[in-house]
């Protein structure tokens, strides 16, 4: 049994309050189990250098953990005066991810922000972060559309994701701090409304695994994101109602 | 008027939420109207290199803002490579501050880090964080006086913060972001619960005042601090039992 | 008594020698007793990125010690690669009271830049520097006013400023570093020739102190201010001669 | 048909030097077509601070390109100050793999670093220098074998990686720049002697891919690493024979 | 005797291989003994921002050693977050040397930038370098010749380098790591093929030396130098041609 | 001839004041025409790590120039967050220079440090803060023998330096600004008491010169350099009584 009671392939207690910032075009606090974020999107009317004059727009997200949301105080990385290796790789995943979902086209000539700001941490800050994000995403859009007049709707799809492990043997679903610190492999899973993937990230530092233990573990990814994915569908209401609307 | 409807001398609906993160020793998450500001404290047991041997502890802060805690987007400080001036002159007023309440021999060779971390802006972050660290830091101390045996308790006195301006030329208290950019006179003060200055910090940039407007704003703080305290005492409840009992 | 034999309320011996440096279009070197700075105004034809535009000009500041201006030798700031918060905080500092006295808008769109080296360190070298960079930028505008024509001079008021400190529950005028050290108060004021303070910087990180302290304190203070304004106005002469023309 | 004539499942010519270092323990020159990567494996007699008295050893992966590696020069990261996000990826990636195939406790209290400097890209840096990198270690841990008596010996399996891809709904091995830039969908496998996976890295940021996708590729690149594997074999000769012992 | 048998004016023997990488406009991989750079020259059709408008050219060197270059491992520059003065002092040396002889007027507009990138390192990094970056841009100004019409050839003269040094009170040419960690005095001669100094430095850090001993390095330097411009007409072949064309 | 009516081998008019500050072991003020350079010497019973326990001493210089040191200001090393090329190569030369007269056994394990910091700049900043820093040096030394108990007594020598150039076909001494920037060739040199070199670092990079030029440079700079060292002696007086003893 899961330490915290949980099926194997049950998600932790999932909580979602939206517009939690009074400044933001979008925002959320997202909550899977003891796992806090908030996350919220920042639009800006100029894209970076890179991106100039190609009549597309940008997202772009960063990633970043309070000092104490972790058991022992980590030390700011302001503090310290550069990212960790670990922050960076976050904050390019997460943007990777939201991007395979945004029309940079139909956005036109914009960037959009996204702040992952981990609150308080128990395993899955990166996969909260990216469901997060997405209902970030999904508000701020929603705001830019009522001012801005799009020729597609940005947004192409849904996305969400979710940790997976193999525990003593067993596939587990969305792990907590304790469960990863135990797993001999761990995979974060990055998956669309469609049922398609945009990221899939086994790892086997302590054991390699085998093709089965793969296949068991996608799996069991896929059936969680499609929870959440129908948690954001409600949370996002009237919001999503132009998400992928191409598919339709 | 002011443009929320407050009276001069009436401080913003003040909110304070005790243990809000599980691991930290002491946490609050404390507004003062729409600035909100999560404090955690952190106990460690040593000391940094410059204190050590001298069988005393230390206090130390760290202050900082999410990147959309304002209205617009600030790049991130660990993103700079490093902290503003602004930053750096905060985090060193909030440590100051409660030092002086402390009474480091009595802590014995521990650092207790304040972590005052900006969630959302509008005016007095500095003042809403050394008020909430305060609270943080006693509900550490008390935590802390559950394993460790004091000979005295390291809490001499309570501690809150304030803003008073001038504006239009008239003395206000707790200015909010509109107020303070309007003020030509700008003060922070951060008094115990003797009515005792710790720090009395004011700036006439835009118009240097006299020594009848000093008197006027210092009024006005001492009255909004006295109210500050008596919340901070409610919030404490039994943690704030053996603050300054030498005094008693 | 003292440890240098000064009464309570006695100025350090106070030295000024204006045009110490070839190239810069005002200089002086400054001594408060056995505290010495070098300070000189450097005027550039063009404002900082966030001031473009406005028609205003910019007065910035820096400060900094050279390695063994102190008893015992500091690294230097550029071999740790970032400023401490204590530069930081002094050379904010400096600006912000020297903008107090200047007209932006009179200036035009120029910068003029504060350097205050601290050769040697002897307690009181922030109120030794803004009082020895207001002699600077007065020399800087006077030489500015050959070649420019103002509509309005841009300075407005004469500045500057002194600590102030309580020592064995004595207010003290000026301290040392010696004194500094012992002082459970320490109270820096910057003020104008119309005897108005432009900032009142008071911190009891020792002892927490009353009303009545820290009116003794101000007191102190402005008396030793206005001598040092004295001194600025003689020093000065001719270049002194349109200083607050607009008061007159 | 291919850019360069390879069958869809084709790797490119393959070239391996070895101890082309007189100073390391081990050292490799690899090309995977035009990519070149130097490989040095460094043995040092302590670990980092994080792994002290665990008796446990420590494999550590640096990577980087030479400014002139690509077609175009990048800017040295030692000039810019800092690391980019994509290098600390790689090495964070390579470290990983390696790991995974060495007993940390056989090897002692030991640190074997593992340098990829990238002479020439042509795509597929990474994987290359992962393949490279391991027999670099397998080299060290030979020459170190010599000297030190282990217990077990360090190298519990042969290690090697390749990229996959999908170009036009094709999958294909091995790719070079020029697909890289065009493949949809890309993938890094990392993969053991025994033909379990290290690490499977899929990233779909044009367009998401399906479970069968998935399949495919995952199937291209077991083929490609068995024959990385035998070529490393042929390679390493005698210093071959020890490695994975326990499997015998 | 020398510790590898050579007379005390022999140098070590010279290796050089042009055009080793595919994407750089010239390169080269240059040996003197052990010691093994690899020197590319990148083209830029810009000039940095403070020669812009003047219708000049520049050339600008950077210089780094792999981290196992050396008999032990030396921390990356980029890990370390700086160059260190070495490394600053050698790649100013080398850009200042090669620019001696271009005609930065001739080359118009552009940036050539010169990488020496130290594989293998056993003393005389920087002499090889300089040595081998010359016949990097050589290569590479011919390449532009090829579509760039120059009003004057803007190579005006070779260029090569060589160390001396007075080791057991004689003069000895090209010293290795041995031979230099020996040397009481050490200095680095750049000459150009008109038989004249561009850069002569010695260092007597142990020892001070006398004019007679700083004639007889010069002179072993010269004929040093010689053979080195030698070896550079033959392996430039036909892009020697130009070079100097003016004192023909 | 010279721009400021000097002859051809006329150094500027030196002056030089010792004891300037009243922390430092050593200190002088030192001035080359218009460039004036403080220079202090710090004494610390420690060595830097890499020269721990070999019962030997240290020297370590450090160099810097005021902002507004030259005829336009310059961006401080610390808020740039690290150091030049140029004052790298600097105070690398300064320290090597002044090590080669002091008998490092002979100190014991004990570091001095030069700081040598440019007040302001007319050329020659680098002869004349080592000319300076000798003297600095030797003060502290005697200072330092007043407690310490050295069986050799370790300044060995005098050490001066100057520079030397050529202008339009004239070998000229110690070059200001103006005549810096028009020289040819420039060319720094060090030399003991003894009348031997310890450092010679000759540039040409507008024009190589030739082996004659080189010999005129050279005796030009001798002269040069035993008239400061003349004023060195004077300036010690008793302080000089014991450098270079065991050549008596």
């Amino acid at each position: 049994m899961r330490n915290d009671s949980r099926q194997q392939n049950q998600l932790r207690p999932i909580t979602i309050a939206t517009n939690v910032n009074k400044h933001a075009e979008g925002s959320v606090l997202i909550e899977f189990g003891y796992t806090k974020v908030i996350c919220t999107a920042s639009v800006e009317e100029r894209v970076p250098p890179f991106m100039k004059g190609q009549g597309k727009g940008w997202i772009n997200a960063e990633y970043a953990m309070l000092p104490r949301a972790t058991h022992s105080r980590n030390q700011r990385e302001s503090a310290r005066g550069k990212l960790t290796g670990r922050t960076m790789e976050i904050q390019r995943l997460i943007g990777r991810a939201l991007r395979s979902v945004v029309d940079l086209q139909a956005l036109g000539e914009r960037t959009i922000t996204l702040d992952c700001d981990v609150i308080q941490a128990d395993g899955g800050t990166r996969t909260t972060s990216i469901t997060g994000a997405f209902i970030a995403l999904a508000l701020a859009v929603q705001h830019l559309s009522k001012t801005a007049s799009f020729s597609r709707y940005p947004i192409t799809d849904f996305l969400a994701s979710v940790s997976v492990g193999v525990i003593q043997e067993q596939a587990m679903l969305d792990l907590n701090y304790e469960e990863d610190s135990k797993a001999k492999v761990d995979m974060n899973v990055v998956m669309t409304g469609q049922g398609k993937f945009v990221e899939v990230q086994g790892t086997g530092e302590d054991a390699p695994f085998s093709r089965d233990e793969l296949n068991a573990l996608l799996g069991l990814a896929e059936e969680g994101i499609k929870e959440l994915i129908a948690k954001q569908r409600d949370v996002l209401g009237e919001a999503a109602s132009r998400i992928g609307e191409k598919f339709k």
